[in-house]
């Protein structure tokens, strides 16, 4: 095996439980991007147990919370492809309309130079995860 | 209010209940293409009351599994944007390893020519988004 998620090097992560991690993603036009990683290394949502399923959708949704509550960008876009790398994971990407590639996915073309949105200090992030997990906001 | 999504003309619906719709995409290139589209005008996941996004979700999940069980794809995508249309929605897609874009998203560059796999029968489709539902799977 040397799927990249499932050896985890140099990963910035921001909160984790025993099932999946939330990790930075490095990007230098959207700093506030963040990965939501399940830990075992399985493909597709449907192959989750339905209870696994919900807890990760609940992480990706807190995260979305979170980085609502945090960063106040215009729109949220979630996705979870794994064409390249086969092991379930979602992105959620604050986006801005004067970022880089606003209104096309952060893997479109760039439409402008593009404004630098900061992301979340990694401690406040954690905490607003933990907030959103605990009200289901 | 100038919404496409709330204005869903010419749409092919093949799910419904009375909070959400699933419909196919009309993609030359990707048949099994279906969105699932939150009836309400609201822009975010986070937007919905927790038993509204659950439901949403659980459609979503119904979708994939229908379309993994009917067409046997090499990989689902999932997504949720919004940056054009900020009218809840999800794209449902299964992609194969030798379809016009793959490994990229459907939105990015063509890889190929791309063999067209077909979509699932509409009937087919609904019956098995019911099954889903009812099973978890």
């Amino acid at each position: 095996m040397d799927c990249p998620l499932c050896l985890a090097s140099a990963e910035h992560v921001v909160w984790e439980d025993g099932r999946c991690r939330v990790i930075r993603v490095d990007d230098e036009a959207h700093p506030g991007f963040c990965r939501v990683i399940w830990n075992e290394h399985v493909a597709e949502m449907s192959d989750l147990l339905p209870a696994d399923r919900r807890h990760l959708l609940d992480v990706v949704l807190a995260t979305e919370g979170a980085l609502r509550a945090l960063l106040h960008p215009d729109k949220i876009n979630l996705a979870s492809f794994g064409n390249m790398v086969p092991h379930l994971h979602w992105h959620v990407i604050p986006r801005y309309r004067d970022d880089r590639h606003f209104p096309e996915s952060v893997w479109g073309q760039a439409q402008r130079q593009g404004v630098i949105h900061p992301g979340a200090d990694s401690v406040a992030l954690a905490r607003a995860i933990d907030s959103a997990l605990a009200t289901g906001y």
